[in-house]
């Protein structure tokens, strides 16, 4: 059997939505899936073995953070990341190009790469496309990103294309750069929110032949409808037969207008940052657990959940922890949100096998958005 | 059955350690026993199912701080802290003594109780032993404490004196306010490290014929042989066949050295305080994770434990979860550390049944402080 093969098993007929399975060397992975970020090789408060354990087989991890710490050696030496931080399932690692783009002022973007600052300790670095998959076979990853150029909404056409053109440079690069055979490369499309970049990033890039296809540089800050139209001339000129990733976006709203077009991957870091912050996903909206509304509510976060958090967990003691700046609030939040999130990507699929996706998504919409 | 008993087990030659069950409303406590601290209904960073599974079946919680946060009004309404914080074992209250004695210049001792200020908002609060009793049944604890008066070390004679027949003038109006039947109340030994103090405290407490007695006001900056003589004269003046704690105390050595003076319940802080601050307990001694020794170390914090921190994961990861600020590194030393004393607890009840006390104690002391 191929290490990696990509199965659509249902189309609906409804939308671009579809199911499928990702075969990777670390297990097989149920699509449209949405992936919890582990940024510094840990998904942030939770035990692998948890995020095992909801049902998850593939998680992301950062190129960039485990560059600078520990560095890709000591995760090599490990025996690579799944080993170091001990995941049994799959994971795809961020090839840096969207983190340098985070980091502004401290970066200077040339066609040979990126030379940057760490936020760590200031000290001066270049990342070019030969590096970052360099770095990504030491880390060892089952799916790992060309490295690309991200640019900010708004920017002009003319850098949009620019950056698209080093992009799809970079990529070509990366493509001869990388080697090992148990890894499947994606490319990157870019294009900013201009429809004819975006086609011709898409289809430029599908020559070189990816096992699967990144659509980056969106949820950057332009509006949510700039980002779905992006995503409808973007999809119809990917392979069919290859999974879609769209990189950095999460929320529900935005997962069920992903699927509808035809994205399979998702990841985000939304689910456990606002989790950390006190703010619970439910199935009828967002929780503010801090509120003194819950101080003496005994009932879960969400009575229609089964996750560990709402099968053992009052609102008034998650208030509490959190009111008292303990971790285990931490824990049990985000243990609850990516379980939402779990629960609410099977939906999906379900809906989409069984050609109810609108019917369901208005269910949804009703219930969260309480419309 | 009755809802308590102590039942010793057995008796060793060696020294006057003993090993017993402690029967409680929420099950039996194989003593000598260390009781992990959950101050705020949470035993810091662990979920209580992990702590559970570890094996302990007694915690510890404070009153002045569940009375302070969330108030005991609301732990009442969730059927108790068992309920609250979903915790299926036994659970040991503090009185709030110790925590109104060290808040220093924010508390003013009367005979009619404590007057105080909040840490956390510096309100006033007036915690008297009858107060400090209709908290700890609001709370619903297994194993209640008389409210004392603590002194700091050192204190002159006739200070300690004078705190010690307040003691017992409190720990006399705590007995008569006492209702709960299915809590046990348990008086509390001060007398600073005078032994004539100490003796007539546990006598005339003895009168009051607690179910057990703590041993308190020690580990508060004397040094460690003045414990241990204070132990030496306390403890014979208990009676035999009731449980004797030795609040606040939990190092490796205090264990060993209290269990030889007879003691049957601890309990500290410690291990969860330091595993925080990146120090592990190991069979070879202490393990600072942070160190850069460890960067490229791919074993387990200790090679001889079976914690499921070092079955999974090696000192490299959990030194790269500290060095990059990752709270999974709190939880997973705090579950070493504390998986660390209950296996060491295991140790001196075996040792003491087979007759190897001083054995296993001398076994201990070669490999942990490498003497």
């Amino acid at each position: 059997m191929a290490l990696f093969s990509f199965t659509k098993t249902h189309q609906s007929s409804e939308c671009a939505g579809r199911t499928g399975i990702f075969q990777t060397p670390h297990g097989a992975i149920e699509t449209p899936v949405f992936m919890p970020v582990g940024t510094q090789a840990t998904v942030k408060s939770l035990d692998p073995a948890e995020v095992h354990d909801i049902g998850f087989g593939i998680i992301l991890s950062n190129t960039y953070h485990l560059y600078l710490r520990p560095g890709q050696e000591i995760v090599r030496q490990a025996g690579g990341l799944h080993s170091f931080m001990n995941w049994p399932g799959a994971i795809l690692t961020d090839s840096g190009g969207f983190q340098v783009f985070s980091l502004g002022a401290l970066r200077k973007v040339t066609d040979e790469g990126v030379v940057f600052r760490s936020h760590i300790d200031g000290s001066k670095h270049l990342m070019t496309p030969e590096k970052s998959i360099a770095i990504q076979e030491d880390l060892g990853a089952d799916v790992i990103m060309a490295f690309d150029e991200c640019l900010a909404y708004p920017s002009d056409h003319q850098a949009a294309r620019a950056a698209m053109e080093r992009t799809i440079s970079w990529a070509t690069r990366c493509h001869a750069a990388h080697q090992r055979p148990d890894q499947a490369l994606f490319g990157i499309v870019q294009g900013v929110v201009y429809s004819d970049l975006r086609r011709e990033c898409a289809q430029r890039l599908t020559e070189l032949n990816f096992p699967g296809y990144a659509i980056g540089g969106l949820s950057v800050g332009e509006p949510k409808p700039m980002m779905y139209d992006m995503l409808e001339v973007t999809v119809p000129e990917l392979p069919e037969d290859k999974p879609r990733y769209l990189m950095g976006v999460g929320s529900p709203d935005c997962l069920w207008e992903g699927v509808a077009r035809g994205v399979d991957l998702f990841d985000c870091v939304f689910p456990t940052r606002i989790a950390r912050n006190g703010t619970a996903l439910t199935s009828q909206g967002r929780v503010i657990i801090r509120d003194a509304r819950y101080a003496a509510d005994f009932g879960p976060l969400d009575p229609e959940c089964g996750c560990p958090t709402c099968t053992r967990f009052s609102r008034a003691y998650l208030r509490h922890l959190f009111k008292a700046g303990e971790i285990l609030a931490l824990r049990l939040t985000s243990l609850h949100n990516i379980y939402f999130l779990y629960k609410l990507m099977e939906r999906i699929r379900t809906a989409l096998r069984q050609g109810r996706f609108y019917e369901e998504k208005k269910a949804f919409w009703a219930s969260y958005y309480n419309e």
